[in-house]
């Protein structure tokens, strides 16, 4: 870490930042420039608190030289780390497309929408029991009953599940129901006693970015899950906010590149939540595609039209297929297959 | 709701939303203009789900006439709700000024700390046990020991005590030590069990605002929680995340005015996180009373030029004193005391 | 336009909300709930100016019913518009890829840009002559001599050239030297002069997105062009300023799809400037391609190698080269060409 | 600077930095560590184009030592500096507010404006005649009838008058009529042709912060100004855009107290067009004094009762009168006078 100090430090201050680099383990070397002072903080600066290290007095900024993630990150790791769901591979050469409804709503719709999704070429499904929903007077999933009816229905199908876990108590009832993915959504990214215990379950974790996380404070997060035992982790990026009102997330595909970059581990993209509206769905899914993410979680209801009339931000079976196809395409530019 | 259609919307699509409506319970009145078609919902318009509607084939936009919050709402509670923190009450003509520091870290300096706050003039003392952290390598507070110092060092001055709960499973713990209020962090505003769980209780509940919330979901948190059956909420602004880097986040002082509109609850800010810096502290807070803020989450650290010289975000025992007099001055202008 | 009225409101307030929508040429149907009162105004709402609406007394919110643009909205033009640089289409099946350095520097270098540019396949060139730069004290730019390098480079290579406007005093220059685009600035999306002015002349105009301009300001500022009289107007999404740090800007793929919806106009982006980093450019080149962009604006520097050592965020030759392939196949998929 | 180089990076990219350096007239220091390599740029650093130091192979980050701006800065000019609006002193013990109307309609408006200003004890008056509109179907502004019409009521008055110049051509003939202060709005902060051209005037200068500007960016564009000659500036905060939708921007009060310490050049609020709505002004405007600001940009029109009834985010002349006592109050706090 570097440690500049405003001009006018003196050389209480001075001694106060080296005592305290000192403190946590390093060596100071400071360097006394005509204008200001550096100091180097020279050891293992994971161990440092940047904030403490800013609020001491004299001290006008600091640049952390290492980053402060270990086990997620790429400089550690060079090869792509594939984690399997179940039997599927995500983050290998196979571009995965996870797909379902949003939530699940009855059994047939669970077993209709599984064969589509089967149909479609996908190998994974998503469904949720659990919704974190804004308002209290909405409806909040069909809870364990719902986890019980994707199961069955996923299972006729073959399919490994990917459903959201929000409450650290449902965790046990997450393993009864032998859940093969867990989902932590954009609330929950930084509910950190919630990661710590994914961290210590076999499951593979998919880890939504948090709606206005940093890349830096989403890495963290995975640091946390990671550091509890469990390195099975995909990144989610699912839109961020932003001042823009016409959508409801802007999808973050700068994202994408940028974590393949930091971290070993899968990436994948969520068009559904992101836009907000099913007509922007296939734009999305293949811009993700084209940056480079290894896979989709897309929202798909198998009969929109009688239940919701087009409705949601859910494809079509037949719009689904049709995605597919076109993603075939890109990933082949990538020189990979869907 | 008012419910626009696009101009190109037919009869199906038209018809298909007024089914929509009639399904939550309310009435539709359908008005044929020009160029587009305009559907009221008439009734109790809280259930129905605005993003569902959104996602109807054919709509183009959609209004709430009604706000989604109840039990919170100054529309149906026209005065001001005092709320009981022990025997002090925070929404009513007194400024209340939590102080303390941000950990708890021994004993010897919460009892000083609490000491400090007493003499400064503050009745209410803060301090976290449990710390959420970005790095899961950093320290993450003293736990349950952290309660049982702070409880001895709170109780010697006489100080109900204010500390953060993060897990849903410490909430027993917390009631055992009998915490005077219990604070959520702005990373669990949206943690709707735990918020489920606190409404639950019979302590009073200091919300923080998501970094990234809009009001009308921070008031939809509250509305969790107050659903629930407490209706001991406190609102804490505690500064928003923008694109500004040169300081951590922007403190939203409009939000004071806004939610003192909105709700009937009291309202109070966070100007050490805001600012995240000891030097912006005064000002911030001068400038969230004058906003008409009912109190403060301030930190004071009693020792810091010893352990940490001037460090930190957190105010001496002596600058707490003289902001306390600049306080006090600023809550006269607007007709209330400190 | 919908108004709806607080729940308190009285006769008078409705009186004068009834009169103020009349001033604007339009009819006002009142309508009178249980809760709440709501007024219709029915005729061209374009000539209201909701701002003052919203802040009648006794008005809660009101919606707009018909968007504020007209000249630029696909509502009132089907078709997609071909916007022609000379005589290359834009906005047509063939997505086409504007290439060149960020400035101009030396006639050489110019040189060189435009040969290379021309043997990656790309048929238009940029550079900048006048830089926007953050700092007084650094370089602003060839000015007026750069523009003449940059027609001579350009017109040996057969190039129609594409350089930014900042100055309204620099139009009859910018003519004088036949500029054939004439890009504007995302720093002077709202310069509503600069607007105006080139609204006048017979050149295409590149609107880039002010950095946090919403989509419907970003359409009205093309109608202020639109409605000056020049109707070619390509827009050029170039990323937003967001919360993130890692990255310069967030490029907005969703705003490719949307703007396509919303305008019959062509769609560009700048994925150069958006990561601001070279490495970031082909994962967001494929991303916009993929999400139906008409074309690119894309930083190619000559000699990376020598001046500037794989400097800046300008791609190499041989990397453009390279994107152009990749970009094809993209295309492809999407049933265009490149 | 200080040039922190990737892990892997080698002696060619080192000496690319090193020579880098150099042209910029600097010297280099490498210090070579275990894991990573660090250069330190000595000498005047504001040389540099850090984004070009960025982007050079193998640099993974830098950091200034310097800040960028100098003639604004207070690190180089300790003392607060007072700038004189005609003979009124901004930035000095007495907290300054200029009110006026949003924009000028007609002489009676503008006369009983300046009649009102006067009485509430201000001592100076804004008011616009050339009004940056989103839409250019809308009032654009009275144009130069309208500064005449100003200049009349003003003078009346005795009443130095403030308002905005969008366009560079329009700068003489504010000097013709004599506009004692020039406003720079929003949507200008970084219309380098326009900061540079009055620079070289002798009117002070009221600079906008852009509505999604950095801090930072905002002190550059002051120095753009200072570089041209003109050091009579006054920052003025009118709030970020931001996620919130319920108001129209987030007053950001953090930056008064820190351009303070940033600048010695006086430091206004915009409280109007922040919240947007009349209700909030009066405790933005507490807000702002609160937290440092030297005075308020306030809009007050003479007769909203009959013209707008209760209208626009204009107080009535009675409530600018009550706000006056109120920041009397406040000023008094923080030592000063109104």
């Amino acid at each position: 870490m570097i440690i500049v100090m405003s001009p006018g430090a003196n050389e209480q201050q001075i001694d106060a930042v080296v005592r305290k680099v000192k403190e946590y383990g390093c060596e100071a070397n400071v360097s006394r420039g005509v204008e200001r002072t550096i100091i180097g903080a020279i050891g293992d600066e994971r161990a440092i608190n940047q904030e403490t290290i800013d609020a001491l007095s004299g001290v006008e900024q600091s640049m952390n030289i290492v980053k402060p993630y270990k086990i997620v990150a790429r400089e550690w790791h060079k090869e792509n780390t594939v984690v399997h769901i179940k039997d599927v591979p995500v983050g290998g050469n196979t571009v995965q497309v996870i797909a379902g409804p949003c939530s699940v709503e009855t059994q047939p719709q669970m077993d209709d929408a599984a064969r589509f999704v089967r149909e479609a070429g996908c190998r994974l499904m998503r469904g949720g029991a659990f919704k974190p929903r804004t308002s209290p007077y909405t409806f909040q999933g069909k809870g364990v009953e719902g986890l019980e009816m994707f199961r069955k229905a996923a299972d006729a199908a073959k399919l490994p599940i990917v459903t959201e876990l929000m409450d650290v108590r449902m965790l046990d009832t997450f393993m009864e129901w032998d859940v093969d993915a867990i989902q932590i959504g954009t609330r929950n990214m930084q509910n950190f006693d919630l990661l710590k215990e994914v961290g210590r379950v076999d499951k593979p974790v998919i880890l939504k970015r948090g709606m206005s996380a940093t890349v830096s404070e989403w890495l963290m997060a995975a640091e946390y899950i990671a550091a509890s035992g469990n390195h099975n982790i995909i990144f989610c990026e699912r839109g961020i906010r932003t001042f823009e009102t016409y959508y409801r997330n802007v999808l973050d595909v700068t994202a994408i590149p940028v974590l393949k970059k930091e971290t070993h581990l899968p990436v994948i993209a969520d068009p559904s939540h992101a836009g907000g509206k099913a007509w922007m769905v296939a734009a999305l899914s293949r811009a993700a595609i084209a940056a480079g993410a290894d896979g989709l979680l897309v929202e798909m209801h198998p009969n929109p039209c009688e239940a919701w009339c087009d409705a949601d931000q859910a494809l079509t079976p037949q719009e689904l297929k049709s995605l597919m196809a076109d993603l075939g395409g890109i990933a082949k530019v990538l020189g990979r297959d869907i």
